[in-house]
């Protein structure tokens, strides 16, 4: 931990930022929060500015800033930050397109500064026992099953539904950062269908069929439409046994056989590793997840179906 | 040049074999033309495979593979040459999905064989002389228009109507090719539309709005729908004038004034340069103009027209 806490400023002050960063900024004494840029909100007792130019240019002290704000337009706010000689971190997904992120990570190298394209899934508390496990594991299958009910998890949310919201992979994307970490080969798409409702532009539902290298199957079953119980399972059988990741990598089960349960601790696992790359003035950039969204959405059959309206 | 040519056979004999492959593989002493690999097609008096696997197996002579099959599935004989020491030229685009080329990049590096992803508009004559030119130019703008008879150049083609046929990108990303290639600093996408055919899976004219990270304008104009005179130029306007490839690269203008004219030769600059990428033991993958592909598809808003009949 360095000597003074890192002044970390959030940019985008909408629920994920209040909900998660917030609370593990200020549970992390390797980090001290700043300041908050936001149009349209402000927090008690911290300083505030209009926009990420506007901090820029007036708290030279913050040495670092977490981008909450949504894909689309993040990559002007990452530059700049980057080209002051700030530290970033990027929420989920790094960004609207895959090409905007490779200057960024030269722009930070310049600097001497760290890029940091988080995937909070990555954090769970089972992904790296269950990567520990594969790694000298004979893996036959791998299954996703990852359904949620989209008007519970984002209602009225107009912009998920629109071209480079994502839909279903917005979810789906968090099951892609941990199969991605957690096998000990990479995988590729070999075919995907993607539903999407008659009146939205962005998908619903998908199925997607990957392979690695040696033909193991990989298939993820996408779907926004699950009322009752709610899906976030990654199964992989292998010589060893059938492990299950439950909840979203919070639990892990070997054949049925309970190996852990862990609270939600995604977001402190995010800035404790911050903290780590910023000391070690690395940066950590992972673009698989959003490659193989994009993959799928070149690759994938659209399929229309029933309009979708928030209102059930 | 190696004092021995390299044998060298192809991998799928359709029409860019034949009309490509074969003339500038007989064109080059560095090459020797060893024998083809194609299920259907054979040519009199060269050693005939019905399969790569075939070949792999039996012909421990053949040092390098030129695949010229459909990029689905392509990735499988890929690496089962990589695997058997083989070099190996990949057609455009090099891959169904930009993740499946990583895998690649490493089996021929842990085999020590080359690996040359091509892009033969990258090749035309215009190339690198512009891309000289705008070296140390200010850019203010580019336009691409790229317009085409999809009935002239695909007459009855189904597959390039098939999801992963890439439609209209599938000139496009020749463009793409070369304007990645040309201009000084990378682009992304910032907004794209999509026209699919309302009974087609491939988009049949697309508009794409790039910009590089200070902000130049970057527009493509893609369009299959085009009868009467064809379009592939690119216009760059700079402080040092307007720069003007035409005809996908062959001519070159300046404020009007021509400065280059040239036949084509884009078959003979990808052997030289294989045989260059094989004699220094390097790879060659540029996966940008794919990437780009798959972000418009992933970012892009779809927009439905009139169905598309192969015959007007």
């Amino acid at each position: 931990m360095p000597a003074h806490p890192i002044s970390v400023a959030i940019v985008g002050l909408g629920k994920i930022a209040r909900d998660q960063h917030i609370p593990a900024i200020e549970g992390n004494p390797a980090f001290e929060l700043a300041g908050v840029a936001s149009r349209n909100a402000s927090l008690p007792s911290l300083r505030h500015f209009t926009d990420i130019g506007e901090m820029l240019r007036n708290a030279p002290d913050i040495a670092a800033v977490s981008l909450c704000t949504p894909p689309q337009g993040r990559q002007a706010q990452a530059r700049a930050a980057l080209a002051a000689g700030r530290h970033v971190l990027l929420e989920k997904p790094p960004g609207a397109t895959v090409a905007e992120i490779g200057p960024l990570i030269d722009l930070a190298r310049q600097n001497g500064v760290t890029l940091f394209a988080t995937w909070h899934s990555r954090f769970a508390a089972a992904v790296e026992p269950a990567r520990a496990f594969l790694a000298d594991a004979r893996i036959r299958s791998v299954q996703v099953t990852w359904k949620e009910d989209v008007r519970h998890w984002h209602p009225g949310q107009q912009w998920i539904w629109e071209p480079g919201g994502l839909g279903v992979f917005d979810p789906g994307i968090n099951a892609l950062s941990i199969v991605t970490r957690i096998l000990p080969q990479p995988f590729f798409l070999t075919q995907a269908s993607l539903s999407f409702p008659a009146n939205r532009a962005a998908p619903i539902a998908a199925e997607l069929d990957f392979a690695d290298g040696a033909g193991v199957p990989v298939r993820f079953d996408l779907d926004w439409r699950q009322t009752g119980p709610q899906s976030w399972d990654i199964d992989v059988d292998t010589d060893k046994g059938r492990l299950l990741l439950g909840e979203g990598g919070k639990t892990l089960s070997l054949d049925g056989q309970p190996l852990l349960a862990d609270e939600d601790a995604e977001y402190a696992g995010i800035y404790a590793r911050f903290a780590e790359l910023i000391e070690a003035g690395e940066s950590e950039v992972d673009l698989s997840p959003l490659v193989h969204v994009a993959d799928a959405f070149m690759l994938g059959r659209r399929i229309e179906v029933e309009p979708f309206e928030d209102a059930a």
